[in-house]
């Protein structure tokens, strides 16, 4: 049978999404008759229980998938996504947000429909979403509705970040010719300048060779940009020294060792900050210096010594190179390099150690600097783990990954509540195209309140997620940036024990438990069943409340130094 | 003891609202400097689960209280509250929207700061608010901080809508004079031009004089814009026949005899149309024509039979008269007629009567034609009734209140999930001010699943509102529209009946009810203890899920038919 001639512009628009990936499309509230097309283009709909989880689902599933869709209504629902969207465009995600708007005919005559401010205006949530969107547009004509989607998402994939797609609801039905599908997408990056390019890889080289002591830092545009596989290779040929920063964690095989740990500026580990702060030279690979990600902007690394490497820019030392991306640098660097004339120095040594006076304590209490480390040991090759902005961001800062760990977080957005609609969005990523990567996330009681609905979304697809639930009835990294005892730093404590049955789940497709000593944990960490992520799994850790992790308390000081503004 | 000659920023921003009758401040996040300062100022923080539920919340206590506050930090926070701010503005509530912006000499310098898009662009999140609020500031210079919050200020209350106001972390402590406090904050109204006022008023009188068949309709605007007294007063003196739109319900008392229904276009009841469509004259209070208030844009007042009474102009028939405000109108109006010369039409009778067919129906199914009215019987004077966008929102203009109920929904933004949230705020402004009064929110299955975390807020601040949970695993109104079968309208289904428990209540402060049978409903609605609000109590009220209230079946049609641009 002949392929149909036409299609609706939103089959166009979903065949499209499934061309670069997408299969699940996640989203809180209903486009309708859209909705109804999703199967045809070989898609299905998550339907998660709010706009502002979907968002954040979104941006979990497109860090696994590498790009993703969201689709939530006009008004009320686009609006309720914003802080998750704008969370995906701060940390360099690409996610494609649908929204679904009034029909052609009304946007015209300035009707005052439901979700409307009142006013007649149908371009104001368009305009908001400008500021978080890498490009946008309104599908109000058909026939240019196949070159706009095809430019916009091409922009999503190409920059990373995320798009806005405006979809009438008189236009979702029109139909357009199918034989443009015909034509892959674009996602090819532009060619660099190549004679600058070439002056850009020799000088690197020279800057290599010549070099005692280099190392290289990766980054979170290292991840977000794609360029895992050449920063893997330049690691596993050079064998220089490597470290990641905070958002970079997960970018360098942790189990190699070259792999020299967590460098925060001053909140590193005190070797780690001495080996990178007097380094000769730093190949600096997508950076982002923000200020939990840097130390509170306590990075001492030299422009005089380092080389950057950004998608669309590079930087040596003090000259810069706009429109040079790193991507084919890297690759035509490590066609380039003699390996024989590198130089390197020997580097820290991270393991997923308990200090001695913890582990030998007497005490049963679960503390930070017991855990992380024995997080650590108890990882697998290939999980995901994700942290939520708080405690267990920095938490996870100690632990040493197993090779192919895919690290989530917001340490630049920071939004409270995100990591909980982001396990959504990954689980389910993985159990369409990994299931056997296990998903865990980290969070805290505190944390869990805001988007705590999302684990039903998660029991309704048969995910199996394992999420360790740090216990103390207190936002800890509040407390220790202003506040240990103010009271509105409190929360309601919640019996968790039930929350998986209430919403929805029964003891044979979950379970949970608590664990109130270091004793109970080890068991469950041994416990093969549980290890194996067969149903998803809530394990309550109680924590005494005033412990922290030794980054958080460092980076708590330097954030409230910034606050006052001193 | 003299007062301080200078207090905090931070203080007299909270000391103003004070004077506005705010007490309960909420927000989702933590302005941590601030908050400290609040009991100073005589209020306290109230710490929703989120942020877009502090803004749902906060919505609901003004449209109690007058006027509320939110406070959210930078960028995450903000922005997860615009859907819910949106709707206050959309909605004309006046809430103030106070955010933690980050110190002025970050800003200055553009600091990659958490909660950033990593642009170092700090405009950003405040021109996105400008959209939905009608004036904003950033407090950037104590000495020009004092005469900023009270021009701010004075506008929410007297423009009824949102405001925005950015707080600088390192401003909140900076010391200003307390003496401007002495002089009250003015929200009295401008004068109409006294001329042009009182040639609006005689037109008017010789209007009513003339008209045989005279009607007043109340609309949002009437409750919005405090014109309440002068309506209460205008129906209780004429005794005109009285009907409100779904906006404008509980804008009569619907004891009165002159109470004739709800008026909704082609969506209303049959006596009701014909009364309304053939009156020879309308007084039409506060209009806000939406689509869902005015079933579709089907209502059939013809301009030269309307005089139209806004906030911010009158109509008269064919002719406009801008800045002439309501509020003055109606006092003088009142002031000036004679009443001996007003003619009445019989009205219709609207009463909580179930219909006999549905009272003598063997079936002990719940259904709409049968709750309604019985909802009706059992409300009290003085109730606040919430009801959600949805099933609810359409079902409870089958219901006629008593005396003073204060109902409370979201007919124009329609934010699926706000009811649960404006039903936090709405129950803390009772607790504060009208201890007496009950509660009461109608929410179904689907609309529970958004915002479900700020029953735990409830519990937290011991309050006592009672929730009739509509069960039917499906989003019946989406269905309506469309996909009555799509699996994309089915939720996951809940246990709710562990929900208050793992939220933190126990049975003595907690009770939860299942209601499959008329009977089961109706015993409890003859409890004395149950109707009597002692604690937080949650009824599931399991009904058949094709059922749905006449009005809903009528204005689902109509929004079809929109949506399809036909």
């Amino acid at each position: 049978m002949a392929p149909p001639e036409n299609i609706p512009v939103a089959t166009y628009l979903f065949k499209r999404l499934h061309e670069l990936g997408v299969r699940g499309v996640h989203g809180g509230d209903f486009n309708l008759t859209a909705l109804d097309l999703l199967p045809d283009a070989g898609l299905y709909w998550v339907g998660n229980c709010n706009e502002l989880n979907s968002a954040y689902a979104a941006d979990g599933y497109a860090r696994i998938k590498g790009i993703s869709a969201l689709i939530t209504t006009f008004g009320v629902g686009e609006l309720s996504a914003l802080a998750g969207v704008a969370g995906s465009f701060s940390e360099h995600v690409p996610v494609v947000h649908i929204v679904g708007i009034p029909n052609t005919i009304s946007q015209r005559n300035g009707l005052l429909l439901h979700h409307t401010l009142g006013n007649g205006d149908y371009t104001v949530f368009q305009n908001m979403s400008r500021n978080i969107s890498v490009t946008s547009t309104i599908l109000n004509d058909p026939h240019r509705a196949a070159s706009e989607i095809d430019r916009v998402l091409s922009t999503c994939w190409a920059r990373a970040r995320p798009v806005y797609i405006g979809l009438p609801t008189d236009i979702v039905l029109k139909e357009i010719p199918a034989t443009h599908l015909n034509t892959p997408l674009d996602l090819n990056l532009p060619e660099n300048e190549p004679e600058t390019e070439s002056e850009v890889v020799n000088e690197i080289a020279r800057l290599i060779y010549n070099s005692k002591n280099t190392i290289i830092l990766a980054d979170a545009c290292a991840i977000r940009h794609r360029v895992l596989d050449e920063l893997h290779e330049l690691v596993e040929k050079t064998h220089l020294p490597s470290f990641v920063s905070p958002m970079g964690k997960g970018a360098v095989n942790e189990e190699l060792k070259a792999y020299g740990g967590v460098y925060v500026g001053d909140v590193s580990r005190d070797e780690v900050r001495q080996h990178v702060d007097h380094a000769e030279l730093i190949l600096y690979v997508g950076g982002l210096q923000s200020d939990f990600n840097s130390g509170g902007f306590t990075y001492r690394i030299a422009k005089k010594n380092t080389v950057e490497f950004h998608s669309d820019h590079m930087k040596i030392r003090y000259s810069e190179f706009p429109g040079i991306q790193m991507q084919p640098v890297l690759r035509k660097l490590l066609d380039k390099l003699d390996y024989s004339k590198i130089q390197r120095h020997p580097i820290p040594d991270i393991s997923n150690t308990i200090p001695s006076s913890v582990q030998e304590s007497d005490s049963q209490e679960i503390n930070h600097a017991w855990l992380w480390p024995r997080v650590g040991q108890w990882l697998r090759e290939g999980d995901v783990v994700i942290t939520e902005t708080g405690t267990s961001n920095f938490g996870i800062l100690e632990t040493r990954f197993p090779k192919d760990v895919t690290a989530i977080s917001q340490v630049l957005w920071g939004s409270i509540g995100y990591s909980v609609g982001a396990l959504q969005g990954a689980a389910l990523a993985c159990k369409e195209k990994y299931p056997e990567r296990r998903v865990i996330l980290f969070v805290g009681d505190g944390s869990l309140q805001l988007t705590v609905q999302e684990i039903s979304t998660m029991i309704r697809h048969g995910l199996k997620p394992i999420i360790p639930l740090t216990k103390r009835h207190r936002y800890t990294i509040e407390r220790i940036i202003h506040g240990m005892k103010a009271t509105y730093n409190d929360i309601q404590p919640w019996n968790h024990i039930g929350l998986l049955n209430v919403f929805g789940a029964d003891s044979s497709n979950a379970k949970s438990y608590q664990c109130e000593s270091k004793t109970a944990l080890e068991n469950l960490l041994k416990d093969e069943k549980f290890s194996s992520a067969p149903y998803i799994q809530l394990v309550e850790i109680f924590m005494p409340w005033q412990d922290a992790p030794r980054a958080l308390i460092k980076v708590g000081e330097v954030a409230a130094k910034l606050n006052s503004g001193t």
